[in-house]
């Protein structure tokens, strides 16, 4: 079974004056991965936002920082869904450098009205796909 | 004449691998002496963006970066209106350390529709204290 | 018993086009808090670095997102020092609005190598503070 | 003659609550393309540091912000090296969404000692390159 995963080059931008990656900045490279597979999936988020009226919002973050990355490094991020709600979504997230890991995660999040920030129920066309991504068809 | 200035304390986050603050943060803390000097004036944005429906927009900005900030100093940095018309405003701003000069901007913005981000006229209210920050009254 | 806190006003620099807060600058938010409550107890970090060559390096953050803040609110970042042992110290901080809670975050951090990032024991004169911090003198 | 350029997407990370890319980022995505630029030409800015002891730090940046990106968009960021000397190198950038300018921007760095942050030669091999990416030879 492959796991969804994007590179991420790490530039100056990224980086802070302990010569490494900021921690914050990993938090950053979850959601482009997490953005790239959804669209891998067949999903735009400003789409979602302007058809269904709905945004993904982090709910809570757990995050191991294991090695520091450094800068004009090459990694890997991958995403992978291991639960899903009527609102809700779970995926757990790795960064990689070559096969070392630098950084592991567990992520929820919420679906939830783009005006309102309340739960709202993840649209059938996605939810289709979470139960394909999932294994379960 | 005094110039308005705010206080930046530089964190890990501002920083870069390079041991300094990263180029384009600096452009970040011209945004915040911005922000309060408005806010001294007795605006707010989010309401000028909720009410009268503008934000300002930056049009161009031309920095000269003469010293390297680090990690944990202690910055001020400084917010002169040199010049504004009906849907544009111009600030000359300068990052210090002490009195020695970090970093200095020519800064002009354009008051803009909130939706369609069209040149929009700048509020009456907003313009009256224009004139009296410029020395027209 | 007095929980430190620090003012952050949210910047346009904090936001995304969700309108609200980006989620990882949170943890921004929280290292600023973390940076003055070390200042506070007479300890600056760019000194700690060049004198005794060590660094403070997150090593886990667990993070709830339970509110939205948005452009131009006030917050008030709360640290509190949960447990410490020779080269690590636990925190709970909370992002609150008012008195609403925005975002709480446990976060541990590693006392390492300033270069090799490596485990090193936190200095004597900190741990002093630390000890004076948690109640136990 | 074609122009070296690498494609950006805009992430929520990239915007702020006024629904478009922050101004200082795009600063952020110049720089991105500058970076592949010089590995394109053969170079590593880490392996410059360690090896040469120099890193090229902005010294001016010009930005006219013409057009406003969103989320989601996908970028082309321009690098076309102008003019060099012994110790500094300007450019014309620009970003384009389609063909339609976003944002154009003339910079100049300096070569810098890595530790000193004072004017230092641009090492001959880059040099070389430079020469050649100009059309000298």
């Amino acid at each position: 079974m492959s796991v969804y995963s994007i590179p991420v080059r790490v530039y100056y931008e990224d980086t802070d004056a302990g010569g490494v990656v900021y921690y914050a900045n990993y938090l950053r490279f979850m959601e482009r991965a997490r953005t790239e597979w959804l669209r891998h999936l067949g999903f735009e988020q400003d789409e979602l936002s302007l058809r269904e009226g709905v945004v993904f919002a982090v709910r809570s973050a757990s995050i191991e920082f294991i090695k520091a990355a450094r800068f004009n490094e090459q990694l890997q991020v991958t995403v992978e869904l291991v639960k899903y709600g009527k609102a809700s979504v779970n995926f757990e997230q790795q960064i990689q450098r070559n096969n070392e890991l630098i950084c592991s995660g567990e992520i929820r999040l919420a679906c939830v009205d783009a005006e309102s920030f309340k739960p709202k129920a993840i649209p059938a066309a996605i939810m289709e796909k979470f139960r394909i991504a999932n294994g379960q068809l």
